[in-house]
């Protein structure tokens, strides 16, 4: 799976997906980043990629032009595949989402917007926007880094054998953990619960499944 | 504010911290950012920080131990300040929780997570577990960002005189924004709704509110 980012911080992408597992499912060549720096697709010598809202208000939109020569130029590089941009008008992102688009070899593209906003117009360029949560933020990146990492981490091969149960935890998109130990059996104190330590696997099993009830 | 935070990827915070707005919030000395590499506070010569759950299961835990030597030093350095850890068992992230946080100047102290869990005894040791909503991702660095990102916007002086309208659109937690535009008039054939170029405040505001209805 390819997918690509328009932002004007392609570090933040650069860095945050040279991590860890997302770094690795890289390396396994189980999914391909291209970064998109939109002031590279500015209007003018100076590249200008915001201006002032029509009708009044402060703060400055993304303006449609760069937003459209951006997204044109993802396209050509994967003609088939899905733009999202992120907005805290769009749907809620959740688990199944991130595994619907797992299970799809089809590229991405996400369009980060600004906190100020963008020209609403570019809405006709995206198939779906998408909301982390109940939050503003200064900008687009966290969100669409967040929905990148519940992605990848879903193809399959990208977590290899570690299929931890918090990656079923989350399966209906509510259920949780259960609380979890390891060593030393006490510090300061503060011991792992006596069961855990039993060996006795149908004991566990009732104890964790008792824990995860009461959490939910 | 002093915010710190102590995971495995301190530069996952430095770059994401060192851009845009959160960049000049730590110029103009409203927020400091002191990153905490997790691994410096492991155990032997290796360096341990993570183990084998008790009582059997797929992934390792972060131990309590290297967690507890790291809040420790977090809370040396601002005795006052609130331990707040990642985890998806936590309390929804909301604007509501962004604004109490930065109204207060207290300290805080992210402790983030990884996707397998830590032990349980850390809670102990947290004043509060937020969880940034109902997805898995790969560790708790991208939740304790977006927490920190909502947080310092808020901050009184950070945003400047740029009181976006945006900011204004999440403060019950439901108000969305509506729909804004910017030059040029008409783009491929896409114009501005006519009622944004007329200059009539009034008409403008109704239509406004007319529109943000609609979206909620």
């Amino acid at each position: 799976m390819t997918i690509q980012t328009i932002s004007l911080l392609p570090a933040v992408f650069e860095t945050v997906l040279g991590q860890s597992m997302m770094f690795k499912a890289q390396q396994k060549r189980l999914v391909k980043f291209i970064h998109h720096d939109l002031r590279q697709y500015g209007i003018g010598p100076r590249r200008q990629v915001d201006d002032k809202p029509y009708g009044g208000g402060d703060g400055m939109l993304l303006m449609i032009e760069p937003l459209w020569r951006a997204i044109s130029e993802a396209k050509r590089l994967d003609p088939r595949a899905r733009v999202i941009i992120t907005s805290p008008r769009g749907e809620r992102w959740r688990q199944s989402l991130a595994a619907a688009y797992a299970a799809e070899p089809t590229g991405l593209i996400f369009v980060c917007g600004r906190y100020e906003g963008f020209d609403e117009r570019v809405m006709s360029l995206v198939d779906h926007a998408y909301s982390a949560g109940d939050f503003v933020l200064t900008g687009g990146e966290l969100p669409a880094l967040v929905m990148i990492d519940s992605i990848v981490r879903l193809i399959p091969g990208v977590l290899g054998g570690a299929t931890s149960a918090q990656i079923e935890s989350f399966a209906d998109g509510r259920t949780l953990e259960y609380p979890q130990y390891t060593r030393p059996e006490e510090f300061n104190g503060a011991r792992v619960p006596e069961v855990l330590l039993s060996g006795d696997h149908a004991a566990i099993a009732r104890w964790r499944q008792r824990q995860s009830k009461k959490l939910s």
